[in-house]
C-alpha cells in the first residue's frame, strides 16, 4: 500500500522541562495517523468500535533521532508494513516541515479484538480496503 | 467532614517547556485526591462504576498561585463542601511539601449519573459515607 | 475583538473509561485554540516565549454541559474578553461541529511573566495586535 | 544490578474508552519507576538535570499481555541491562499486584547529553552509583 502523510503541530502541553515533544505522545500521534490512515482507505474505526471490533497494540516501538518544538508542524507518514487474519504493523516516520528533517521512527502491531478483548478475524471490508487479496491471511 | 489529605509526586512527563507543571495536569490530582478522599470514607469509586452509577465533573476551577516542578511532593487536600441528593462539591488545596508554600487551589462540582448519563441520586451508602443525615437532600 | 473558531478532532488518547472525552484535556484545547487566536492576530507565541515573555495562566474553568467522544470534530470558539496592562481573559465555547451542541464553555486569565516569573507588561505590540488602546491599561 | 519494583496505582485519566490503560501511558510509568530505581542507587535525576546533564530516551519499545484497568495497583521491575560511557538500557515488567499477572513488558535506551543535547559522558558518580566498574565503557 501507498504511505499516507497526515499534519499535526506540536501542542503547548505535550512539551516537557527538556522543551521538547515528550517521548510518549509520538504513540499518540501514530495513533491519530494510523486511524486518518484508515479513513483515507474507507475503514472509519469509531463505527468499527460501534459494531464491537476493536484494533488494540500489542507491541509499539519508537526510535527518538532529534527533537521536535513546541509549535512545531510535524508530518506523519504511516505504512502498512503486514497484514494477517488477525494482525497488522504500520510504521512511522515523523519529519519536521519546516526543513523535512526525519525526528523519528516507529512501529506499533495492532491485533483485531472483538468486545471480550478476544482475537477477532479483521473483518473483509477492512481487509479488502487495506489492499488484501480474498485468498491470503 | 474533615479534609484528607494525599502525597503527589510531580512526575517528569507533567511537565512543560515553561519547565513546571502543566496547568491541565492539576484537574488529574484533584481526579486522584478525590477518589482517595472517597477511598478512605469507605467508598470504592471503581465499584460504583461497575454498579453503574458515575460521579462526573459538571465544572471544574483552579486557580494557580505558584509553580510546583518535577520531582516535587505535592500535598493534596480536599474537602467535601456540598452535597445534594445529585451534585456534590470538592475543594483542593495543593501546597508543596518541602516548605509548606500554597500552590494551587481548586473545586469541582459532580454530578451523579447512571450509564444513559442521565441524573442519578447518590446511592444511599454514598452519602452515608459522606456524612450526609437521611433527611437531608 | 471578534471571536475565532478552530477545529480539533478528538484523540483516541483524550477519551477515558467513561467513553467521553476526559475532562482535562478540555484546558489543552483552550490552548491550541488561545494561541491559534494570538497567531491569527499576528502574534507568534512561540516566538514570545523565545524573547523571554511567557503567558503564563492565572485561572482556568470549565463547564460540561454534554460529552464529547472519539473522533469528534470540535469547534473551539475563542473570545478576548479582558486585557489589561499585564493580563489577559480569554472565553471558550466548545461544540460539536456535526449538529452544533454547545458541549463546553470556559474561561482563562493569563499573566505576562518574565524568564523569571515576575509579572511583565504585555509586549506593546502584542497589545495593538489585540486591539488595545494605547492609551488603556 | 538487582531489579527494583515500585507501585503505581492506575489514575481515571490514564484509561481510554476501551477501559483500560492507554497504551502510551506505560511510557510515563517506565520514566516513574526508571527516576526512582536512579534514586534507590543515591542519583537525583532533578539535581542530575539542574547540572546541565540530560537522560534523554533513544528509543522505547513496549510488549502489551493483558490490559491494566482504572484503580489497578501495579507493580513496575525496573533493570539495568547495559551501561556505556554515554548510553544505558533499562529493561521494564509491569504486574498487576493483585493476583500477579503480568501485563506489560518494555525498555528503553537513554543516552546522556548535555544541555545542547550534546552527547556528554556519564558523570562518573552515576555510573558509580549504577555499578560500573572504573575501567569499563
Amino acid at each position: 500500500m501507498e504511505p499516507q502523510t497526515i499534519k499535526i503541530r506540536v501542542r503547548y502541553s505535550e512539551t516537557d522541562k527538556m522543551g521538547v515533544v515528550h517521548h510518549s505522545r509520538y504513540f499518540s500521534y501514530f495513533e491519530v495517523a494510523r486511524i486518518e490512515y484508515l479513513r483515507n482507505l474507507g475503514v472509519d474505526y469509531a463505527s468499527l468500535e460501534k459494531e464491537g471490533i476493536y484494533l488494540a497494540v500489542l507491541e509499539a516501538y519508537c526510535k527518538y533521532k532529534a527533537p521536535a518544538y513546541f509549535d512545531d508542524v510535524l508530518t506523519v507518514e504511516t505504512c502498512l508494513t503486514k497484514l494477517t487474519a488477525v494482525q497488522m504493523e504500520l510504521t512511522y516516520k515523523v519529519h519536521r516541515e519546516e526543513e523535512g528533517q526525519l525526528l523519528v521512527e516507529g512501529s506499533s502491531t495492532l491485533a483485531c479484538l472483538d468486545t471480550h478483548f478476544r482475537p477477532h478475524r479483521i473483518p473483509e471490508e477492512v481487509r479488502k480496503a487495506l489492499g488484501m487479496e480474498e485468498s491470503e491471511g
